[in-house]
């Protein structure tokens, strides 16, 4: 059997040549190109591809993909919206993804951000840099003393409690489905104002659906405790940043992070060093001390790639036996 | 009863303020100049002064304190090098201190430092500063997947080993006297050695006593793993630093965060900014995108200082009924 692979990155190869030592009656070639209607061909002989891409998977690419007679697409990541799906089924393209890849990535990197505003990390680091060694007024608080609201139980909210619960932090919950568990522990809240009227800090864990757009707006943040610190790793259009802003300037926000950003497309992963940077309000956001910005990476760590090569690769091999692996996307 | 303390920063008055509100039958008056012979007749009628400062507590200053009627002396801190003990003898002064006030502060400290290195989260920084918002090559490695040695597992070695276990981390320890509780959950090796060849990351929490002078020195990290991550938020004299460049410069040590140094005196808690850096092995270790050095910040948190200024204050007027506090210091 033999997989094909684009936009194979360097911090990829590892964990490809990890799972290829033991997958060794698998032939795997690939490319750091990205798939297009010309890189399709090199796929020719292969029984699936591997793929990972912003790039679109348009009508073109998966016509050239078919056309050297591979119609078996596994990707490396959980989004499938650049997907022509008209073309796809015209095709008849078997498609899977890796919905779940680390929830302890993005869990660890939203709990290591909101201890850091806590600690005012990124003013201290700021005076170590400039050799300024004082260490009053940029005083710390501690996890322990926090009550911290988290909003969203899912798999990365639950991570993101014990990693609290460790911290000594107080901890309480809203989602409109609880878990088990954590209701017999009796760390749910029955309303999110009660939450907000309760937390010192407010860490998001919920999906971009429609009845979360805004979810924090000058609403929410105006029943939140005064100097509440706010995390966003989840998704973009759960924030209005302006009101975020507003929130900032007046100070009844102490400390921001986000990961996510809901006009973060063609603005996040990209440098913009040499060139004039498109948007204000997250140039404003990132020269601000108490905020910390960081570009769509909470779920980028060695494992959570490591479970998308594995994943992914399994998955091909399960199409390339004529079978439907577990991940398989139906459309 | 009248109590007067010296050297009060603008970061303790609210704990002082606080102090204050559930102790209204004390009179108390305060300065932001430290303890000095000229100062020590501010305290005149005073029942107790209560101070803390690196400035010496020289025969001068208790002289003049002795000498207003004032030999109650309650420090805020743990430190007592700085007193001229035969003067205070010859005084007759009561000494008490604080020698715990929040261990929970720096250990939240030392696993923050510790989940940033991993993280490569001043690298990040430093790229999205600057409107680099690619991600690769700044992958994390999660903190799940570490096995992180304890050193050392007193009140604060304690604390950093939940903090792993919340992050789900393996945690290693070794101590010479070992903890009943640690010791039924199997945690602990039998060696430095042992420690060394499994740890990811080794974090240091023992004191900074002769026989652990220069614990960690070449011979010691060419016993751990490639790639370890070592932070010291213990004792300066924990650590060669030297050895820690070398292995930084090889590779051996893929991060290390800082915050005590044997030769910190006179170096930390200054203000630099526009004056000749005095050390260049500091001067390096800040320039560096995997180092974290901060200058003795560990233990500043809210909650420690509102310790300090609460168990100073009240064994002030312990001794100032005439008792002795718990806190008393024997010399």
């Amino acid at each position: 059997m033999k997989i094909f692979a684009y936009g194979i990155r360097d911090d990829e190869k590892p964990s490809l040549e990890e799972w290829k030592a033991i997958n060794p009656e698998i032939e795997v070639d690939y490319t750091q190109d990205l798939l297009t209607s010309e890189t399709a061909k090199l796929a020719k002989g292969a029984d699936s591809v591997v793929v990972y891409q912003q790039l679109d998977y348009n009508r073109d690419s998966l016509a050239a993909l078919a056309d050297v007679g591979v119609t078996n697409l596994s990707l490396r990541n959980v989004g499938t919206d650049n997907i022509d799906f008209d073309a796809a089924r015209e095709f008849k393209f078997n498609i899977s993804n890796v919905p779940v890849y680390s929830p302890n990535a993005i869990a660890e990197h939203s709990m290591i951000q909101l201890a850091r505003l806590f600690r005012q990390t990124k003013e201290l680091d700021a005076k170590v840099a400039e050799h300024n060694l004082r260490w009053a007024p940029t005083i710390g608080r501690e996890m322990r003393m926090q009550t911290v609201g988290i909003i969203g139980t899912g798999h990365i909210g639950r991570v993101a409690i014990n990693i609290l619960k460790g911290f000594g932090a107080k901890v309480i919950a809203y989602d409109k489905y609880p878990n088990a568990e954590l209701m017999s522990e009796g760390l749910y809240v029955d309303t999110l104002d009660e939450l907000y009227a309760q937390a010192d800090a407010v860490s998001l864990y919920v999906p971009g659906l429609p009845e979360n757009y805004h979810l924090i707006d000058a609403e929410a943040i105006g029943k939140m405790k005064d100097g509440v610190v706010i995390v966003n790793t989840a998704r973009g259009n759960l924030i209005d940043v302006d009101a975020i802003i507003a929130g900032l300037n007046s100070g009844k926000i102490s400390g921001f992070g986000m990961d996510v950003y809901e006009n973060e497309v063609g603005l996040f992963n990209e440098d913009w060093t040499n060139r004039d940077f498109p948007d204000e309000k997250i140039a404003d956001l990132i020269a601000r001390k108490n905020v910390l910005v960081t570009p769509h990476t909470a779920f980028y760590t060695t494992k959570a790639v490591s479970e998308m090569v594995q994943q992914s690769f399994d998955a091909a091999v399960v199409f390339g036996k004529g079978e439907k692996p577990e991940t398989f996307v139906e459309y």
